[in-house]
């Protein structure tokens, strides 16, 4: 893919608008990296990438490569085009957020991926009224035989990346998750970065 | 339990006020119905249960006798009490709407939780700005170990009963599933009951 890479740096966020039609391929640069990932129509912010009702369409709980990514209203706004990585992908677990730190015995002011998705749109001049259930990229949370959850470290390597075909002009916000207390991101949280092609 | 028998009509949706320590017992009359439910703050409707942060805090896809029902701001306003059914719930698929009926082939008006959810609100003069991802009650949603998911009729008996109790003043919404395509309430919705103690 050429043209150009961007950063979106270590426990930062980051929005960029997407017409229908063009590619993102985002790049897990160091292999054990979390990307929180929203896609949002870019004429109604309301209208966004809805993983109950993506789970309830492609009959999965992690989408694989082909599968849309529907919104709300069940209609796609991206297509999985491609996974270079084991397919080990998050749906079913919220944004971290202040209150998931301060539950998590921060006193201070923490980065997340809830304020990191409010910034990286505000930096765009916009404001969604809520921060929707994220893809979350990369991050291992296996569904244990109990109905239990596991919170691990990610399977995906160093340079894995996957592609998203936008399925209507919107806009795709990405947090490089910051969250450095469960070893989701091995405690260390680092960039990723991404391509926008035609 | 005493006091009185409420029903929620199959096909319908119903909202109650509960005040902080009141205890709500949902019955599945028939064994076979599922029962959409959401908690909101009486306060503030923009806060309410959300199972991606339930699943997060309690480290489970279904929440089990003691567990507690988070809102998306992670405090408790709910507790799980009592379930005497097997303790197959879902968190995972969202309420049915027109959309998803659509999809399905239905042309013409079709019933759904999404919408009596709206028309149980407003009955009593209310409106929440989103459908929130329900708890599906007796929801038969099981996750396969290639991570797809299958849509079967409940596993629960006539009469079974979960009991919630309120951490915070609250308005628990219930929707009888109207879902008669997907075998989920074995094609045959019908109501189910519900009481409130002090």
């Amino acid at each position: 893919m050429s043209g150009e890479l961007y950063t979106v740096p270590a426990r930062c966020g980051c929005a960029v608008r997407l017409r229908k039609g063009q590619i993102i391929r985002i790049i897990n640069t160091p292999g054990s990296q979390v990307c929180d990932t929203w896609l949002f129509n870019s004429d109604d912010l309301s209208e966004f990438s809805s993983m109950e009702h993506t789970r309830a369409y492609i009959d999965k709980i992690i989408p694989k490569e082909g599968d849309a990514l529907v919104t709300n209203q069940r209609r796609p706004i991206g297509t999985l085009l491609t996974d270079t990585s084991p397919g080990i992908h998050d749906t079913l677990i919220a944004a971290c957020d202040l209150h998931r730190y301060t539950n998590l015995g921060v006193t201070e002011y923490h980065d997340s991926c809830a304020d990191n998705m409010r910034l990286a749109l505000n930096a765009i001049g916009l404001r969604a009224r809520e921060v929707p259930q994220p893809l979350n990229l990369w991050m291992n949370i296996p569904v244990n035989a109990d109905n239990s959850i596991s919170w691990l470290p990610t399977v995906s390597k160093a340079g894995d990346y996957v592609e998203i075909r936008a399925e209507l002009d919107c806009i795709v916000v990405m947090s490089a998750c910051p969250q450095d207390i469960v070893p989701i991101n091995s405690c260390d949280p680092q960039p990723v970065h991404f391509y926008v092609a035609d």
